[in-house]
């Protein structure tokens, strides 16, 4: 078997990988989150009068992408090339997604994730006054490029 | 109509929400996530050998809360007086929840949700060199109590 | 004398104001800063189609308020109750201005000017590919209140 | 027009500069700022009996250049090589100029003009007690290398 | 027995003290530590030319002692009140103390602890161009007050 | 003679290393520091009934050695590619060692220390209700290669 958990080491304590011997190579993630909330909020989200409520989320995200390495404790500092956050009103709430882009020798599949995540809990911060029952799903990887592994694109 | 966007002014602008007329009271939120996984990927988390893995992912989460403040840009900087992280192996992956409690004059949701999401997102990254197709859900508030707005039960 | 360098000691090595006696009051401030940019640069700022570009500075301002007491050295860190940070287009530029509460034993000036220096140079680096010469200047308290030393208002 | 507006995309949303395609070359940026102090203020702080009080605000401003990626929401990490912040006594204040190098695949500009403005707002940390109308003034740019752009001075 | 490994729940996982029904009390904690480096070492930091070289170190310390609770995983965060830190030459190297007050319901053991440490830390980056065998001993916790478990004086 | 103190100016004043020219080599290095306890507080620790209790102090090192560069004034950002901590009991309390590796123009000596350090800080942590006495002693270098300097061995 080829995969394993690469973050145990033989005795079962955690590790951090040993990327000192990966070529740095040009890296790109990308993932997806659904903030699900009631048609009131969404309403009132969408009819503030002035600029796009969705940009203080997609800075939040950019910015949290920044800080990977700081909150995921076996994650590498990385050099992140490209940070880009999108985010859009759909049916039931607000659509989510991430793309970032590194050259190093890991991946940058959290960055993602962590960026379109706090993108989310951003979006959560902003209507919670109007409603706290808003729900955080589908937080998944969709692409990632680069490295030894190779491409992955969510099925 | 009681409940509006809070962190717009008038003119739509966003804005911080100012907390400074209000008591410092004891404020308590939780907050839930599950991490779906395949089985493979489940069976290889509890098989490792020493320890309890999902230990790390408790870590995590509780550092996160203290880190609320600097990651969503509206939420005010807390003092924490208690963060718990629970992890437990579910049918189909990890079930994660997560209280935090505090006196002062704002609640302490955001702080639960990003407990609760930063270890959903630490398992994800000791699990992916398994399963990359792992899925974060179920980002939600489950109870909060404390100040004016009282307190708070998912349905 | 009254007045005089409270961060040195007696001996002239830096030191941290001791407030541990100091009882908690409520604690304002407010700063301003001016960005002076060429007409080229501000036109194109303001053409710009959709939102408001001046709202990234104001969210960079109120970031970077709760980092005030990790950038300057002798600071104490402290909870603040609100961070409000305002931006207009000027005749020659940006016009900014932050204002931030706090309830606590010392006052929140560094905050204030924290803020307001952030976003400006926030709005430096959206504007830079356009003008390199832009200036950041009249960096100064506006006005401060609560502790002992009473209410200041700049001439 | 080859200049524009880089920080936004074509639909006026604030975007990150994506930099995966750039080479890494070596990138200098110089910049200064002004502390402006009353007569009083300036003989207090130079009166001081030991060491060189202006030492504090060097280091706090070297310090700060790490946080620029932090601080500027769409600013790039970056590995500094260098970071240089002097500090003299002029007429009527501190005069204060910082130069950050590094090789990256993007300029050093933002992190050059942070490390001045932290060493500039310690400076009236240091100083507030004796005089709160203390101004900071002349932030600009004075010189930056590297990268396709190529070199430019301040007129 | 009174005494337990208090951040270990019963059933051995690691937990986070709640303190949630403690009261603020002033509270303060001193610690030392002692950089011991050859007599080469020693001499070449006491000849410097100008100003003193021990001032950074105190520096780094303060700034330290703020960053506690994101370095220590269980540690709470704490308003500082105070942070002062002392550093001097003595006979083989650079004796260091710190002392930390807070008004707050848990003690603040580690902020001074982490004060004296990062203080030495810097101690030994300023000198291990001259003497890489320089060694950081004898960190330990002199003097403690307030709170329920009173007073402690090292022996 | 060849060694100086890298960090002054000829005038004395503190100054960041430039490494701008410096080629980016592989660099490692260990440190060792040991946290002395008494019988009864190393007895508790290690009857802890579930886990290994040293996994967090493992954990919060591991994180401790990318703040490095905040904590440490003059220290370079640097993009660490393994960070390994290790704890074990010894006779009279624990043993730490760490071994960071990077590619860089610079060496992970600080890096090295600052994990072992706040690993054996959080070994305190754990253990200061049972024993306030605890000292960490014996923090050094054990092992440095890369660079121009070459490899060192602590003797």
């Amino acid at each position: 078997m080829r995969k394993s958990l690469s973050h145990y080491d033989p005795a079962g304590r955690i590790r951090m990988v040993d990327v000192s011997a990966k070529p740095a190579t040009q890296r790109q993630a990308s993932a997806s989150a659904r903030v699900k909330m009631s048609l009131r909020a969404l309403r009132a989200v969408k009819r503030n009068p002035k600029g796009n409520p969705l940009e203080i989320a997609r800075i939040a995200g950019i910015s949290a992408a920044k800080h990977t390495a700081e909150l995921i404790p076996l994650c590498h500092p990385l050099l992140l090339s490209h940070i880009d956050v999108q985010a859009h009103f759909g049916k039931n709430g607000v659509e989510l997604s991430a793309t970032v882009s590194s050259t190093g020798a890991t991946g940058v599949e959290m960055e993602a994730l962590m960026a379109v995540t706090v993108a989310a809990l951003t979006v959560y911060d902003m209507c919670k006054a109007i409603d706290r029952g808003i729900e955080i799903t589908d937080i998944k990887l969709l692409k990632k490029s680069g490295g030894k592994s190779g491409t992955y694109h969510a099925s």
